[in-house]
Order: C-alpha cells, then structure tokens, then sequence
C-alpha cells in the first residue's frame, strides 16, 4: 500500500508553524509497513487543495490529511474531497449535537457556521474528535482511501492512533502491537549503528529509533492477524535489543526519565536533595516537572562558584584545592553536603566543565557524585555537543545513573 | 514570482527528522515577497525526484531545494538537476581544493566518492558552504530559477541568508531590510491580534511574529532598490509597532533574553542570586547558558518546600503563616534571603501555583519578588498552559521583569 502525507493550511505553507504532523504521520505510517514516497503542503485554496488530491492519487492509494477542518470559510478540506469523489455534502445532526456539547460544556455557544463541522461527504465514517471540536472522516472508493484529521497535533495523534490505525489494521487484515525502549548514555546514532542489522533485516516487526533531547527511544512495532502473534514477533526481536544495549536501557514504556525517578524513589519512600553546579538547576527544573514531587524532593542548590559550594554545601576549601572543582572527591562532598544540609536520604551532585574558555581535553567532563544512606559513589561522563545540549545531556545521565544506583540498591 | 519548496530525503520522507528547513524557508520566502503555493517531500529516489521537479514547475518559477548534496550514491539533487535541465555535469578543481581543505582541517581525508561534492550542472553558480562539505548552486535558464541547498539547517541557513537572499534581491532589483523586536509577556495570538490591522495593510514591509517558548519576536522586513529607502519604510512602522506593543518590548536585535539581563547587569557592575519555588531552578538554568555568566550569577536556591525556604533563605515562619506562601510578602522575602545569604546585589526569587491540585482560582499565580540595594519590589503574573509550559513562561516573565527594573533604574 502506497500512501501520501498532505498537509492542509496556509499557516503550514507560509511557515508560521512547524508541520510536525507530517513527521508523524511519516514515522507511523513507515512502522506499519505503509509505504511514503511524497509528503505534500498546500495552502487553504480550492483550486490547488484539488490538484493536490489529483496528484496525490497519480501515485498513491491511500492520502492521509491534516489541516482543514475548522468552522470558517476558509476550512475546504471536507467540501474539496466531496467534489473529488463526486459525492454530495451531508449535515449529521447527531454529530452537530455532540459538538454543541464540547462548546457547551466550556460555556460557549457555536455560531452558526460550525454546523459545517458536523457536514460531510456522504458515505463517509467518521472519526469522533475528542479533544476539539472538528471530527474527521475516512472516505473509502474503489481502492482510493482518504482519512481526513484535524490540524492541531493534540487532536491529530489521538485519533489517528484510536481509530485511524484500527481501521488501517481492519483494511490489512492486520493487528498491530508496539513496545517502547529507553536509553540514555549514547546519541541516536550510535544506536542505530549497534542495532543497524536489526534494523535492515527486519521488516516485521519495524524498529525504529526516536531521537528525544538527551536520549534515544527505540519503538518495535509487529503486524500479524492477532495481538498474540504480534508478541510472538516481537520476543525475539526484544531479546536481541537486549543483548546489543542491554544496561543501556533505562525503562519500557511511556513514562519518563523524571517520572521514572519519581516512582522509583517514593516506592523506595526515599527523599532526594541536589546539588548542581555546571548544570545550574536543570536537573531540580525537570524533576519537579512530575506531580507530587514536591514529596520526594527536599531541596535544590545551584552552587555555580566555588565560594558557594563551600558556604551552602560546606565543603572544606582545601579539599577543593586538593582534588580541583570537577573531581570525583568534590563531587561526592557535594553530594554528601546536599544531603545534610536537607536532611535527605539521597544526595545527588554534578560538577563538570562546559565553558569554552576550559582547557579543552577537560571540556565536557562532568563528575556525578551519589550519597545514600551513609554509602558514596561517583562516576565521571565525557558530554559532547553545546553547551546547552551538553548541559541537557549531563542532567539525563546524572538522572539515569540514580535510577540504576537505586534499582541495583548499591546502599544496602 | 511564485517559488516551491521541495526537501529531498528519505530521512524526512520518513519521519526520522522534523522538516524545520520548509518551515524556514517558507516564513523567510513570504518575508521577501516571494509567494509560495506548495511545499513538497520526496525520497532520495532519481525518478520521483525528477518528477517533483516537474510538477513544481508547472506550478512556480522558482524552486528552491534542501537535501540530497551529500558524497554518497543516495545524494542526487544536483545530478536530476542537471538531468531536467539538459546540463553536462562538470567538476570543479578549485571547489574540490576547499572541500579538501575543509577535511584536512578536521585531520580527514575525503574519499574518491566526495569528488561528487565538487561535480555541478555546467553554468550553475556556486554558493559556497562554510559549515559543511556541501557546496550548493543555483542554476538559472530562461525563466526558471533552482536553488539547491544542503540538508542540516546549520549549513542551509547561512547559506540562504548570505548567499540566496542577496542573489534574490539582485534578481528581483530590490534590497531586503529586516528589524526584530523580542516580546515577552503575551502569547503569538494576542500579539496577532493587536497588530491584525498593521500585518494585513502592509505588504511591504512585511510583518512576521515569530512564537518562541515564552515569547515572541516580531521581524520587520522592507523591500526597496535602496537600504536608505528600506529603512525609510521601515520606521513609520516601528513608530506603530511600539504604539500597539510599547512596554512589551523588552529588546530590539538577536540577543536572547538571558543574554539581555547578563549585558545589562555587567554594564551596570551588578550580582544576582535567584531563589527559585515553582520555577524549580530553571531561572537559573536558562541565565547559566549565556557565557560569562559566572561573574554575574553568584548563587541559585531552589527552595521548593515551605521548610527549605525557612532554612535556607531564613524567613519567618509566622510571614509565611500570615500571608501564604505564594505571596507577595513571601516573595519579596525569599528575593531578599538570597540576597543577603548570598552577598549579591540583587536577589530574584519567584513563587507561585502549577500543581493540579491547586484550588483552580490559584492556578498560574506567581508573584516575583526583587530585592536590589536596600530597595524592594514585587509583582504578580498570571500563567496558563499545562505545567511545564507555565513554569517556562514564568522564567521569561521574571527575567523579562528583572530586565526593565534594572533598565528603569528603580533602586537608585
């Protein structure tokens, strides 16, 4: 099956947003097997909204559309496909209903004009809309397909997951079945290369790597006829990630590094302090993103300069002098000092150098020092990239490697 | 003059990266004038290139490429290029001397392979490439234009500023002028708004916001035969620009906001410190980004619970019970701890409600409070989005904040 992406909107063709909609139709569509040869943007006019549908089916089977669906004059989307498949536009008054329920139920009334987003080609399913109010339609003739969604990403993705896929597996005659691996410590090529004959030699299930700020998430999707065969595809597949980045991966599934963190300490009923120095209060920053952290984060210090390590962490000067500010001995009394000063069970610290002015073979070393529970550790990274990307990256490692030092329990 | 967008590459076809350079070209197109009606995808396949290619110039004059200039096999802009338009490909001894150079600077040596680097349609211009190996060209005949531009918007960038830009002016007989002003403290949509009047009545020059995390920037870009002429344009419009917007202004030209209070404290030989509650040390994190900052910032608190703010910052049990802690007394009396504990002139700290479990009339409430030589200061914001979004927005409000105190003088 061949597909084309198509994005729908003059605010997309001029610029003034990112078509990250298209990027995610792309990878997804790839996953499943469908193949993409040519993405397309066009602006909100008639004539060329057409052409696009005319070309589009000049080489693909199935289009896949965002953008277009809104109240206003403006919104051409539905009406263009009505015409291109010759079929007449229909008003779906229980479709109206639940609209005027969404606008309702945050106080508003619809005006008039959004009846237009309950009308659609006749013969077309619908795709409810959860979270907006423009549903989307899927019009299937002969073995021309077109799925119609809403712009916004937020509505996008929801509905092509809940019931595009369904209906793409349906019309397969295939299930498919997801997994999500987490790593942190190498960059996404590096993962790509460990995994490459993996990658190449399998087109079922696919494997594809997502590159997030700071790490690598790796999806394997299999499609077979049931949801027990697909896991049956996907066992092997999992073990040999396994074997080939093994402690590189921090968790399955969906939830973050922070959230990972979180759930780890308050199952363990630990409390956390951290002390950060080239990191400059980033790390505290993305922890105290997950709600009820307030309840396992005590305390924060940004002890950027020397003197303020050793007034708020009291660490001895001569220590310092001993050993140098990014050191394994600073960064554990650091850590120790954190946890002191705030009375938690963990302290975590990161001294490192990301300024240019550094001594260069020094540039990106980065000293993350533990203390639990009357135990100590260190362990020294190499970051590379910019400085704001390197100070990223510290802040993942410095989170990844406490979530191994707690997992493995290295102070019982 | 119509112009198309065409990427080429599997790796965008596919989803595995965010296509930023359409988005780009496409805002900086609309700027100059230039109307664009489709943006297109395609995969490093020679057939459906060559197709592209055709069907973009049925449809626009000018076509302007990223991707696809790379030394391998996959790499095949220049040669269907040369291909559409009938072009011998010709190599290019002096081009393959700087790319040379450009390895052996990097201790590299190219293989054969990259000779394809040095290799364009015969009459193409050059564009140089001072960021990469891949040199890009623009090939004019008749009354078609194509530019071709490497892939990584590091490259694609400056090469389109400096070198298409400029070609495209000469072209057109015109001169391009462009101003930007940095807004902090309302979102893209008010700003739209209150400029709706001024962006559709001019075309010339053109106006742009641009929505960044927590702000937003505004570029101005005249088009006129003279830079005196485009200036001329230029100022009636500014006058209006800071008649609908005036005090949201917090700076004209490319320095970032952190960059912004760093100048502005160093010009005026003053320290800060920050104590930061629900921003949870990102203040911090965004100032210790700029360079040099080390001799400004002395000291970040994240003080996040009611107990740490009494302890590190040492303030008064009893204010906190009498006024809240998300409050203006709290506020001005974190700003003024970390001041004192911290020997800086000025103290920053923040306060404020995300958390959902917040009474919902609170939620967004930050105060800022500001201490600076003996004087004290407190203001409050209200944030909306999702929590992450909140906490950012509140980081700009304060830096934002912090900036016109320390403009206006109010200490002295």
């Amino acid at each position: 099956m061949k597909a084309e992406i198509v994005s729908i909107g003059t605010e997309i063709l001029l610029g003034d947003i990112t078509n990250t909609n298209a990027q995610y139709l792309a990878k997804r569509l790839a996953e499943l097997g469908i193949y993409v040869y040519y993405q397309t943007v066009v602006g909100d006019n008639p004539e060329r909204v057409m052409k696009a549908y005319d070309i589009a089916y000049s080489r693909a089977d199935l289009i896949v559309i965002s953008g277009g669906l809104g109240p206003t004059e403006d919104d051409i989307t539905k009406e263009i496909a009505g015409k291109y498949f010759s079929c007449k536009m229909v008003f779906f008054p229980d479709i109206w209903d639940s609209i005027y329920g969404f606008y309702a139920s945050r106080g508003l009334a619809p005006s008039e004009s959004a009846k237009k987003q309950a009308t659609f080609p006749v013969g077309a399913d619908i795709l409810k809309n959860g979270y907006g109010t423009a549903p989307g339609c899927w019009i299937q003739q002969d073995d021309k397909i077109m799925v119609m969604m809403p712009g916004p990403p937020k509505e996008m993705i929801p509905m092509f997951e809940e019931q595009v896929v369904p209906k793409l597996a349906f019309y397969l005659k295939q299930t498919f079945h997801s997994k999500t691996f987490r790593i942190c410590g190498i960059g996404e090529s590096q993962v790509e290369e460990r995994l490459l004959k993996l990658i190449h030699h399998q087109s079922n299930p696919t494997i594809a790597p997502y590159a997030k700020e700071g790490e690598v998430h790796i999806r394997v999707t299999a499609r077979a006829e049931s949801v027990e065969k697909a896991e049956l595809l996907l066992k092997p597949v999992e073990k040999e990630i396994y074997s080939l980045l093994g402690s590189l991966i921090y968790a399955e599934g969906e939830l973050s590094l922070e959230e990972n963190v979180y759930q780890l300490m308050r199952s363990k009923g630990l409390t956390l302090s951290v002390a950060e120095s080239m990191t400059g209060g980033l790390i505290c920053a993305r922890l105290v993103n997950v709600t009820g952290m307030s309840s396992c984060l005590k305390e924060g210090r940004i002890t950027y300069g020397i003197e303020s390590k050793i007034q708020q962490l009291g660490i001895q000067p001569s220590l310092i002098d001993k050993h140098g500010v990014v050191s394994k001995e600073t960064a554990i009394a650091m850590a120790k000092g954190v946890a002191a000063v705030s009375g938690s069970d963990v302290g975590l610290a990161v001294t490192g150098w990301t300024d240019s002015g550094t001594d260069e073979s020094q540039l990106g070393l980065m000293w993350i020092g533990l203390f639990m529970k009357g135990f100590q550790k260190a362990t020294c990274v190499h970051l590379s990239g910019k400085r704001n990307q390197m100070r990223f990256r510290g802040t993942s490692m410095a989170l990844c490697w406490l979530l191994q030092q707690i997992k493995e329990d290295v102070y019982e």
